[in-house]
């Protein structure tokens, strides 16, 4: 169960309207590696978490944040919206020939033709639940799979495309006020990637997991490409890289280059298609009308193994 | 560009047509963690990649040969596909109690109902974009930032969770063709984990990136709030993770459990919409019905501002 | 079946083209609270309606209506893209600062970046079933449950909703031609909103419906729960609403206000994972490795239900 | 910002796993009527409320409740598919002849077959945001104007249909367990039900709205049309009701019956397309070939323009 | 405007339900080749049709015709929803075995578990706007480009795809309702077949279009790139077919088989990424850290102009 | 398997950045008509072609040549994010007043507000698969039957609409460099337009196929409608096209025109709802409340069967 506390976790109101850069902020609150994805990981996580009793409050108290993140943003977004034509108007005023142009047709074209539509349309100058360009959140951003090592190396990939998204935003605004909310956000992703790598550590030293996930793998897989780099291209760029060379990283192999890599399997021979779904086959021969009986795909093949089976 | 070699990398076809497990195989094909995603997400990594060449070749000689994984399955859907029934009816023809029933009614309405119905309406007994649900692959799914480090972060948690679900497809299944095939494919999947490994490893090591990514995070962010643990809940089972105490893993703090998290914002107070939106205010008297002229809401603003910079 | 009258059911050509405009009153037509919406929700509602026929011919009357709406808004912008930047220029022109400037670079990158791209490389001018940002109208936009009363609420909300957006769009123009087309369309949803309304009292009157639906829902649900208002919050301001106390509407219970509320259920024991699946389970020593026999998930549970049954 | 206690709002295991009923119980959680969307509706609805503070509590305090909804739903889902096929099995053992079929192939077939494949490959037997086919919930399911009575009548209409949905499925499984978990789910929604009827009232009590929302729809309607039901079909069933005959529900007008309704418009006269969109003109004089100069669409007008006002 | 007509354009019902059907139908209702695909694809091409008359109406009938198509099918499919397992059970109830089995456990589960639990759970045995896995039809699936050539392709292109569906559904049904009223579609499927290669002969005819479309292509492309076959694989079975020698089609070149064909461009250079932007450059020493100053990326761009030009 | 070469297949740079066109660019990217559907089109209708090696090849060679026109173009798309907003200051910069106001506020709101925001925040600067509003590309975008005369006309539709959209960009542009780059693409366009006109005649002359596929739809469709064009609108416009007389197309009927089309089928009777679906029956009598006992729908059916068969 959940508990709302009136209070932002942390806010700094912008000092002017700013509405283009609203649009832009949405990419934070419902952009695919934005606030509630990283919310709706955690939690679905959490709540699907079978491991130690540590490792699922971690989740649902990280989740439980990220929650009041989006908060934080949409606050933002609202306090952007507001008015912001007004604003942008008087700035442009303050230089003569941008103010005369600006007092004129201008502005109105900029602004009302380049911010979200939906901003006024649809919210009424309030956040929505998409991204910067108005393409909604959906459930396949999110992914919880059960396995924990897996699951916190996604929350590390999360936290490290969500931050490198909040710094470029950082810095495409100069409002003080918005760097200064951006700032707590930062400190706040700073800590999670950290989080996550440590959580992964800790996964390894309990006695969870090895480097490859899930370990049955390397019982499963075949061993002599386990370790192999398949040099796909003209030339050997890629023949510089650790991957190329050395023991591998989960100690287990010896990486090696294959320069001039070769098929393995055969030319494919795919089987001749079912007559009934008239799909084209490898000659017209093999291209029998269909009966125009009441059979269906099924029963024909059932009737096929009764005769087989007589 | 690409060119085409007419064999497979790698093929053992199924042992018997099986078109419950062809449903779920394109789990592998286009699901969120699929091959697709992999194919496209290096193919438009190593297309936007201006890091050194060596990234770039990996980069994109990776993506290529997953094209060809993406064929592989596609030729084992096809063959999954084939004549299912009649091989599923043989089968259970051998036991005389559960023959005589599937010589009945029962088989069609089990395999019928239960394959990908678009398997036969749509693709004619092959492959699809699309996932076990038959949802389709779509852009979102991939990550591509130009920020090698959050990128090859990004690989790792996809090799992670991909094959993680084709160690999971191997158990579904005791077909020893269908083992044998997927057996290739976690070899190359254990590969990749180690690769995008070494990948990281290395790109610390030339000297492009420290351990929280973007490196300038560290500037901006409010170094206050970036090593600290904020318990969301009640219970403090958090508290016994390597997050919660000890040197940051970036090494450039201490993490701090705090305990009970007080929030640090304000109460919001969210700015009155414009009455041309007809949003709700906060009393009726600030409910004013916008006038019946011309002027849009941009206009309007426009106007506003005149009237104050007179 | 349908018939088509050529005559447009109204239409007043906008007096200039507006490409910019014509983007946004594509909300009107594909936006989740579109015109397409309340066409197909009516429709799919009136084809499985097993009601009364007055209510299956009042669903399939307005649904036949907003047929025509789609095809009006549709036409308005094909006249709203039509040689749009020329009719801007012209108005710019008149102004000797503000023309020099558009008589340079500047027009072309306002209405041309700013306009929905795809009105020009994809439809050649003509109209799209998407919205504002160009995200395709899509199926789960409606609503059709087959119980009237669920489903005229459903249209008096979508009515609801669209009549506010399209008084915003009203309000967004100053072109006649375009606000006494949107006049007309105003009028329609006036007299939908009423209608919605109508058809619920009728509904109710007749005899199908009580206030909370479905009825059964009154002897399903658990009564002590059914009136409580949980103040899940700091603070109690949502004491103060007709919600918190008195009579419930449906007549059947007390409003009652639980200002702390407290958690009913117990803290989540999850079931361990199936070691197949290799999910994290609660100690490593649970973690068995699964065996690499050729049986499956759903094989393996048969197994023991063998021995169990044995 | 939020907190979380780690007790559910409320819980009952099932009495025995179920994984088709598991599929099926993701349509309250993840689809276009489920727990997902009432959360994230009155959550943005709350954070972009501008009016009254009871009515923003009042929709942060029901969001906050559904967080735990979604909670309880997804606990639901873990325990049912908890080693679901060994206890299906063991049900079926008691009817010697169905036990022997399901000791044969059988019920791997058929839970296997029907189950979500994604609930064993994707999520590890946890739940996803999904709704009951496998589609991802999405932001567009929400709706939030920041017009009170547009979305209280949003949020009835949610209700409404996400109470029937609860009821169907309460009556689509006898196990003890799962009823008496819905029956307190029932229970809360009759109250939302009942507590956004009570909002509707009190909005309009407070002096905010009347009948139409909004209220400038008065105005801006030619009202000529605003309480005409149109009769667009053969036979006259639709004559029969509420809506057609009477004082409108708003007071402000009388409904009227249009039997025979004729088209206002004109036939549409589309404008000629632009020559550098190459579209199919009125005829091939007309489809002049655009010259191959560097001149774009806009540019082309740009020159036009400068012809006419030389 | 529209008009509906009470009587359906032809119907047939089926002689039992089949819940599974109903699952499959759908695919025609609203699956990316479905009736609503060429329902709202013909509508929209009609709308913005500014060819001669012939044209548009023939557009504007079909489209009218289309929706009264997807109104036969959604009618179809409540029939076939309707009391199923009743129906079904009763056939199985004749055989003896089958009927042991059916009257047991695994009817409910066969059928129960494999329809679509939409069909039950949210439209109440009604058709929903979903394809055969239930993925909501969306505005992408149509096209409509204003080029009446381009266009009558895609009209084909639909018609060729969908009639290949009706015809296999046709096959996987023996119900003689089903197959009656499918009958009447394939026949109308057939000519609209018919219909559109003489609508592309007519527009030729006319003088509007040559073979290949827009005309203007053949100035704007590279002509000795026009009529060449690239052989982009080892092996050279494409050498065999009419694209590799001959006239062209369009009789304005002559087809050339390339055997080994070789890149024409030069390896990419990127550009170095924006330091702002935090990419990876080709050195670490081009990754300067950002400034902390209050600039964004596009007022430095403006800066460093500001300097070049004095 | 397929291998890369490191060289585009052709390229020529851009003069000058320009972010704007970067986003329209992308339409060719990951529109529906776009580069990534023929790629993916071609490759999976050549993974499931089971036809004769020559079309199965074809098929292949072109999709691998499709995936190096996806990355000419994501280079390209580099190209043009590369410090736009610089090279665009420089050219306003040379004329006085519009330099003016372009080195004040103005160039910034213009480029950046209305550059796809993702261009800079979420993929730094590279290509995206998306289209020209930043909708993401997706697997239902393409069509793939296993009929290959369906197939080849899904082809000949998709390079019709796509040549068209790559003739608009290239008339949107004046930058000689984008211009040759384009001049290339349009010319294999022209040649794959060519080429699938030949693969059908092909396909015929090969003896697989009639004009009409598939063929057995002729024996299925009833005859009597199956040549009849229905004017389904007032007005006859439609009459003057070649569809409405003469012999057929497929030359095996004479086209007839309806002038006054009559609907041949029934009013629907809608069959009456489950009462354990709480829909709306015809009379409120039938609205029997559903026994709270613990059966479910489909138990509740076989219940009712065994009552029947007694």
């Amino acid at each position: 169960m959940f508990l709302h506390t009136k209070r932002l976790q942390y806010f700094t109101p912008p000092s002017k309207p700013d509405p283009i850069y609203a649009k832009k902020l949405q990419e934070l609150i419902g952009g695919s590696m934005g606030e509630m994805t990283v919310m709706m990981q955690y939690l679905f996580q959490g709540w699907n978490c079978r491991g130690p009793a540590k490792y699922r409050d971690l989740l649902l108290d990280t989740g439980t944040e990220e929650i009041g993140h989006v908060e934080m943003l949409a606050t933002m977004v609202a306090h952007l919206l507001d008015k912001a034509p007004v604003e942008m108007q008087e700035e442009g005023a303050k230089d003569p020939v941008v103010g005369a142009v600006m007092g004129g047709t201008n502005p109105r074209d900029v602004i009302a033709a380049a911010m979200n539509p939906q901003h006024e349309i649809v919210s009424g100058q309030g956040a929505m639940p998409a991204d910067s360009v108005g393409f909604p959140w959906n459930g396949r951003f999110i992914v919880a799979s059960g396995n924990l090592l897996a699951d916190f190396r996604s929350n590390l990939h999360a936290e490290s495309q969500g931050l490198m998204q909040a710094v470029r935003l950082y810095e495409m605004t100069d409002d003080p006020g918005v760097r200064d909310h951006l700032s707590f956000m930062i400190a706040r992703d700073t800590m999670h990637q950290n989080q996550w790598l440590a959580a992964i550590e800790e996964l390894q030293s309990d006695g969870f997991e090895e480097t490859v996930t899930p370990k049955i793998a390397h019982e499963y897989g075949k061993k002599e490409y386990a370790y192999q780099f398949w040099n796909n291209s003209e030339g050997q760029e890629s023949a510089e890289g650790r991957w190329a060379k050395g023991q591998s990283i989960d100690g287990k192999g010896q990486f090696e280059y294959v320069a001039n890599p070769q098929a393995v399997g055969p030319i494919p021979e795919p089987p001749q298609p079912d007559p009934k779904l008239h799909a084209t086959p490898a000659t017209p021969a093999m291209q029998k009308t269909s009966d125009n009986g009441a059979k269906n795909f099924v029963d024909s093949a059932v009737d096929t193994v009764k005769q087989i089976t007589k």
